[in-house]
């Protein structure tokens, strides 16, 4: 069916289109009794009005691009969950996106979502994403950009909220050491991601405060999907008999490490105590349950999307290289209670 | 910044306008040494293409509009992830919004949707959507609308790509029976919704096929949160001790039922069988591991959206009501394994 234009309410009413368009946008210099005319003509036509063109006046599009790794993911589905939630609020609307964790995609997915007007970008980075160069193009072209979670270290104009990951991953070993664990293993991704290499560096500091001596045999570098637990954890009970600890720095590779330790009989927490991060659902239902670091998702995304918003009502935030830092909450159940 | 515009290449280039307008559509018009030089500046300068522009004129926006209940549900984020995958490649944003279950909010979404000329819209409707006025003003505005999973019975003129939920619900209620139970109870959503009253139908057969009486009281409707799930276990051990199988239109209730019944030490499967809808990453994790019914979340988000890119190419092939219906997989696990 062909849409309604404010040309065809004009003639059906007799009346100027421009008279039409004004009361359509509001316009005080119509008549109130004019107004009610045109739109309940306007209503009987089955007119929508179009933004698409009211947004190019403006040259903003009223929407927001969101660029996660994978959308499936519970974290990012709760941050994305989040996002929507605010931006409904501000009348925003969110275009979603998935890198799949390739930074080509990520580059595609920037330059599409730039033509095509956005008026600012959240992204959390892929995993290959190690220089910023299709990032920065991104804001020097004035589209304001925030990081969640996920992002590339030095860079100024852009926000960031993030959860203090060090603090996280001196927590989870701390916690691990206090419940007596002499050896403990680290399961991380690669460290030329931001995140990972902090949640090491509080795996570091934690052993450093308990004078545990640092072993970089014990830090296993992985992509931490389920498999690679599963794979590693073989891996130590073959190799390193005497680990009675593993700080995994998600919980989809420590479920893995579990499900290998348990089929081998070993027990969780006595023989060996598991701590994840990122307190997956999962993770609450798995037996032992397992001891993981809250990163707040929804939160995340939620204070994400206000950055954004404030950007766009106040102007210059961002370039302050703007950072929120939530803090990371240590969940203790029983894949750690040694004691 | 300010963004580059046609004209500022033009003048850099002491050229027309038009000319540089057709080289950055890659018309034929213009010879290949000036496109080359025409492209160089328009990089040079940070010339991004305004596509808000562009859609405009073919007053398309290149977007198709998603609304779910909640994306944060695990089979909501793979039918997105699945969306999101099909559009990428036919060159697509998605917009993505969720309705929370109500539907008012559903009604506005819709409506913004429509004003910003999305070309389509892939909707899984709100627990509370029992009437499809909102849905037929859509597409008699000329969207087309497809849904998937959770539908409004009765529309003609759009798509569906559903999982045959009857023969879902037989699967699971047979099974048990196969397993010995003989006093079945079932959870369901409230069956205004096709998609629960197609289960119950399901459940209602098997019982049917076997010689099960059928029983009223053994039918408990609620939102199937985890929090439902327990409490009505809690009210099965009290008020009907003889129940000796579950089935459960959602694994959340299925796991929120377990946890009720270990705490009280009935053993699942031998004092009462559990089987759940909808295969969540934590019904595999849960101990025992649930049986369940996979839905292929991923799968049904690819053809949704195709369905829609083919209407795109081909025009008329939604108003034939097109249904693409998809087999149920009944995956057996510990919970029902009672020989």
């Amino acid at each position: 069916m062909k849409k309604t234009t404010i040309h065809e309410i004009a003639k059906a009413l007799k009346i100027d289109s421009s008279t039409v368009s004004r009361a359509l946008n509001d316009s005080d210099r119509v008549k109130a009794k004019t107004k009610k005319r045109i739109l309940d003509k306007a209503h009987e036509l089955g007119y929508t009005r179009n933004m698409l063109a009211s947004n190019l006046r403006r040259n903003r599009s009223n929407t927001i691009g969101v660029i996660v790794p994978r959308i499936s993911r519970y974290f990012f589905s709760s941050t994305i969950a989040g996002i929507e939630e605010m931006a409904y609020k501000a009348g925003y609307n969110v275009i979603i996106c998935q890198s799949l964790e390739e930074v080509d995609r990520e580059r595609k997915i920037l330059r599409n979502l730039m033509a095509n007007r956005v008026d600012g970008i959240l992204i959390s980075v892929s995993m290959e994403t190690h220089d910023n160069s299709h990032l920065t193009a991104c804001f020097e072209n004035g589209t304001p950009l925030v990081f969640f979670d996920r992002h590339v270290a030095g860079m100024k104009q852009t926000g960031k909220v993030l959860i203090d990951d060090v603090q996280g991953g001196f927590d989870a070993t701390e916690h691990l050491i206090l419940q007596g664990c002499k050896k403990i293993v680290q399961f991380t991704a690669p460290m030329d991601v931001e995140i990972y290499k902090n949640r090491h560096e509080g795996y570091r500091s934690a052993l450093k405060k308990h004078n545990v001596p640092y072993d970089e045999n014990l830090v296993f570098v992985s992509k931490l999907l389920e498999e690679d637990g599963y794979r590693l954890a073989g891996k130590i009970v073959e190799e390193f008999d005497d680990v009675d600890g593993i700080f995994s720095t998600n919980d989809l590779a420590a479920i893995g490490a579990m499900k290998y330790l348990k089929s081998v009989g070993r027990k969780i927490p006595e023989d060996i105590a598991i701590a994840g991060f990122s307190n997956e659902p999962t993770s609450a239902v798995i037996e032992p349950s397992l001891t993981t670091v809250d990163q707040s998702g929804t939160e995340i995304g939620r204070l994400a999307c206000n950055l954004l918003l404030d950007y766009f009502e106040n102007g210059n935030t961002l370039v302050n290289d703007r950072t929120i830092m939530l803090p990371p909450k240590l969940i203790v159940r029983d894949s750690t209670k040694r004691k």
